[in-house]
């Protein structure tokens, strides 16, 4: 093995953790007390920051939680749920089974809405279910399924779940940051995301944003110590430190990315970047005749889930092997019923990086012998 | 709040995070896929180099958990203890505390001995506990409690935990890396520390080593999806990966830390670095007429801690501040009845940053015209 750093590293056309930029990294050549009034400082400035992207500072906190992205989501399910609530799931893929899964370890009595993987949970069956069943308190849905790259639509479940009573948390992991999204307006209490998808910081912690008022109705819910969700905000809202010892490295690099994304012009730039490495990667895809998973009018644009080629020559470990000899990380794909692979289309990548990607592919079709058929239209 | 690097950070006489070798930091600069091979190839590498500090690596295990130290604590007691399982706590400060807050949290079933902080939990007691009490069958106690610097006895626990039959698990969280440890002659099944502690990596994650078979039998008990222990172990033993995104570059710069720690000398060579930073700092603060918290012969060489002066001038926060100000941050106290603070002794510290620190330290005095009396012998 090589323990020397490489003069350039590949990029990363995944889920995350993601390429990010290297002023981003440099944040990390410091050592900074975690205790200490400088660091403190840089805490809350994040938290500020944070909520300043989908909410008013009067309403809505953010609580920051060591760990990956699953951590966040468990410690929000494991925190927020009392003990004789109910949780509505509403799943069409690998993520909303995680909430599922988190839900059971915990014995949160849950009931479940499961769609197929290219389709999105239907509003009608969803308010259906909370009408038939007065003893539900809580919905959960993912807003971008990272298995598919299918986007749900929040705001729709949002109203419904409102108008129910229900409390509603959104996993919104790799769409935070690429997509607005207004707290309030979509009905959340809770909305989970993670420090290396869209904000493009490295990983190391998740961060949930939270309306207060349904914050302070949760105490004694917790179901661990570490995952406590309200020891942690009050934690951050009294001396202004985490209770345990925060990834201060991981902290200084999000503290820059948020500058990174101020200065690119906020989400709304930083989606319609990602929204042209996304055009860009399915036109040369199509072009050289891949086929899209989720049909347009469903796909989100931060990853995008193709169909292995019906050719009798393409093996995905020889493509994936030759793209990143090449120089570029694609991503497996997570399916249950279909051979897919996927590319991501967040971080710090731009269209020069995309096309790089979109000729290495079309080499190694050629590589490979994979000759497709005219462009196919989804 | 100035956002751009300072030229120089302060510091840091803690417990962690520590300061840390340039190259430690510089080993983050990189972008990696959690899911690609030479990622998964580092994990490896840590993996092994961790086990080689203790163990066998026939016998024992390493496992990577996200999080801070306290989740990899919360992860092995969640995961370790069977339903029917009953845990003896040997605590004589707040991180024996907090393991037992870990087991009330999860409903496990519990016992404690509680000591002064200044005082070892005693074999014959605990002896006597395990004698009484057939139904024990997992005891747990802190190495070096962080919360005063004092070091407990784990070979001689170890050897009547074993005598009963039951597992041991030891939280050596800032003491792994500095005092050589050998876990089969300890009778350790679990030991836990983390990754910005005296390996002096960044904070980010925890580490658990772990006897094989004792992780073989715990399935089914863990009581939470994220801080599954065996499933964890499970992923990097099969495909080498991290169940959920891992913290990639504090993983590269924790790898990059094991380098250096085999280039020091190993962990005796680091230990004696250690030792030679307390011996120091003991002398001076003892000549400035500071007296240590807890008696010679069960003080270890990773934390101190010192009362607060009996001088009417003497203000902790000024005294913090003024050496912060001269670019040294030391750490408050943490105990329940006495008035101390403390000086860590570990991370990338030479005797000429101690005694920087112990010169900072004088000047202070001065600066608060604290006079103290002659040195104090303990």
């Amino acid at each position: 093995m090589n323990n020397l750093p490489a003069w350039k590293d590949k990029a990363l056309f995944t889920p995350g953790p993601l390429t990010t930029s290297q002023t981003v990294k440099q944040a990390m050549l410091r050592d900074l007390g975690s205790r200490d009034t400088e660091f403190i400082e840089i805490i809350r400035d994040v938290r500020r920051r944070l909520v300043s992207l989908c909410a008013s500072p009067e309403e809505y906190t953010a609580v920051l939680m060591p760990g990956s992205g699953t951590f966040g989501v468990e410690a929000t399910f494991s925190s927020v749920i009392p003990p004789k609530g109910k949780l509505l799931i509403l799943i069409n893929g690998a993520y909303g089974s995680r909430i599922h899964k988190i839900a059971d370890v915990h014995h949160i009595t849950n009931t479940k809405l499961i769609y197929p993987e290219n389709t999105q949970p239907d509003p009608a069956e969803m308010q259906a279910a909370l009408k038939n069943d007065s003893t539900i308190t809580h919905v959960a849905v993912v807003h971008s399924e990272t298995t598919t790259g299918i986007l749900n639509p929040i705001e729709i479940y949002g109203k419904i779940a409102k108008s129910h009573g229900c409390t509603y948390i959104v996993d919104a992991m790799s769409s935070f940051g690429a997509y607005p999204i207004d707290l309030k307006q979509c009905g959340i209490d809770y909305l989970i995301s993670s420090s290396n998808k869209c904000i493009e910081g490295v990983p190391g912690f998740s961060f949930i944003l939270a309306r207060k008022e349904a914050l302070n109705a949760i105490r004694g819910f917790a179901r661990t110590l570490s995952l406590d969700l309200l020891a942690q905000w009050e934690g951050l809202e009294g001396d202004g430190q985490f209770r345990f010892t925060p990834p201060t490295h991981v902290i200084l690099a999000f503290h820059q990315a948020l500058l990174e994304l101020e200065a690119e012009g906020g989400v709304q730039a930083r989606g319609q970047r990602y929204r042209q490495n996304y055009a860009i990667t399915l036109d040369a895809m199509q072009e050289m005749g891949f086929e899209p998973y989720v049909e347009e009018s469903k796909r989100g644009y931060t990853i995008t889930s193709f169909y292995y080629p019906r050719h009798p020559n393409f093996n995905f470990q020889t493509f994936y092997k030759s793209l990143s000899d090449k120089g570029h990380i694609i991503y497996p794909g997570k399916l249950s019923h279909a051979d897919c692979f996927r590319i991501g289309h967040i971080g710090r990548l731009t269209a020069m990086d995309v096309k790089a990607l979109m000729a290495a592919v079309a080499e190694t079709l050629v590589e490979m012998n994979v000759e497709l058929p005219e462009r196919v239209e989804v």
